[in-house]
């Protein structure tokens, strides 16, 4: 689904740096609000139990420098991360299907610190258009296409159940959107060079529960029923 | 974190596997609810582009038969799958964290069908104890550890701010809890052999965002400013 030029970007960021960045992100935000300045790898390494060698690697790659035997400036790495994520921009989003979950994301203040404004929800169902959410009027699903065109729209969320996510993806792609956020369990089929990252909620589940069920050697733990909302 | 017997029983399994198998469940519910009865690796390889061979491994590991020139009885790859990766049963979980997401998560009735029920919700903040969430009553956090034990929880879900989960992560191994699906963008620290699933919202951003702002051979377009609200 990738040409190859953007095939060899993601080489060259080894996807497990990428996936640490958020977390050296919230820690160092965490430590700049509690009034710190400067971090040692070594003390980053050890609070949030990574190698400090592969911390240091990790860093080299959004280009911060630190200073020997001081360390990094706090303010200087969190620049540097959100410069290299693209978070220091907001990427404006468009989100598709104002359900539980769309709800839920529709309210998140917290994706404006990591580069995410959702300016518009959608929704099939004629009962949910017009409704308000967290501030947004949800729109109708066919005006996606023009208005995400008309506002250079590049990021689509789509929060639809399984069986309409194909048709929603098409939409998006059709309005020039170029990056897909699919929390809907099922493989979209999109055009090169657009992606598509999947949130697999379904898979995490199968994980704990294949995991919880194969662990023979912790039995299972006969429960007492308890009425918990009459606590 | 694992036991060896555990890590044994991980490497058995291909993660790659473990990630199809909640697809091909959902695709298989979807014909099964249809109508059909009969379906063959060459026809599920094809919907969900996916290698029609590597489809026959991944139901080798549930031990499904298929019939030569049939294919497989739909009930059958279902049942398989379900029995597999635990979703026969139903995993009883509590939650920590009524706020945007633990309201979702609360109100997600399709998780009953992939073994998840969250059969209470707790929180801190005493303004939140007390409130009725999708039928469910948020208890104090405190009372999580007895509770756990009395009603022999194995499955708790972490849906706090960082700054809080850690100590959520205390209470519920206090509580027997042998699993922990985290929503919490922190590393938490839990005794062997308890489970930790990350959910990484925010890896993802990094993954999309950091994408788009690469995209060199895709200019960022500049959009007109639409109040959607007024539309």
């Amino acid at each position: 689904m990738e040409k190859a030029a953007e095939r060899k970007e993601v080489i060259t960021i080894p996807k497990p740096t990428l996936r640490r960045l958020p977390i050296y992100y919230q820690y160092l935000k965490n430590l700049e609000s509690s009034g710190s300045k400067v971090i040692s790898c070594t003390t980053i390494g050890n609070d949030l139990d990574f190698d400090p060698t592969q911390v240091r690697k990790d860093f080299s790659y959004t280009g911060v420098e630190g200073k020997p035997k001081v360390g990094y400036l706090i303010s200087d790495l969190i620049r540097e991360i959100e410069e290299f994520l693209g978070w220091n921009k907001i990427n404006a989003a468009f989100l598709v299907g104002a359900g539980n979950l769309g709800t839920a994301l529709l309210g998140y203040s917290q994706f404006k610190q990591h580069g995410l404004s959702i300016v518009a929800a959608f929704d099939q169902d004629e009962a949910k258009v017009g409704q308000v959410i967290h501030g947004k009027r949800v729109l109708p699903l066919e005006k996606l296409p023009g208005l995400a065109k008309r506002m250079g729209i590049r990021l689509g969320i789509v929060t639809v159940p399984p069986a309409s996510a194909q048709q929603v993806a098409d939409l998006m792609v059709q309005g020039g959107i170029q990056a897909i956020w699919n929390f809907a369990h099922i493989t979209l089929k999109v055009p090169p060079p657009i992606l598509v990252r999947n949130e697999e909620l379904y898979y995490s589940l199968a994980a704990l529960s294949h995991k919880l069920a194969k662990n023979m050697h912790i039995p299972p733990k006969k429960g007492e029923e308890v009425n918990v909302n009459s606590l």
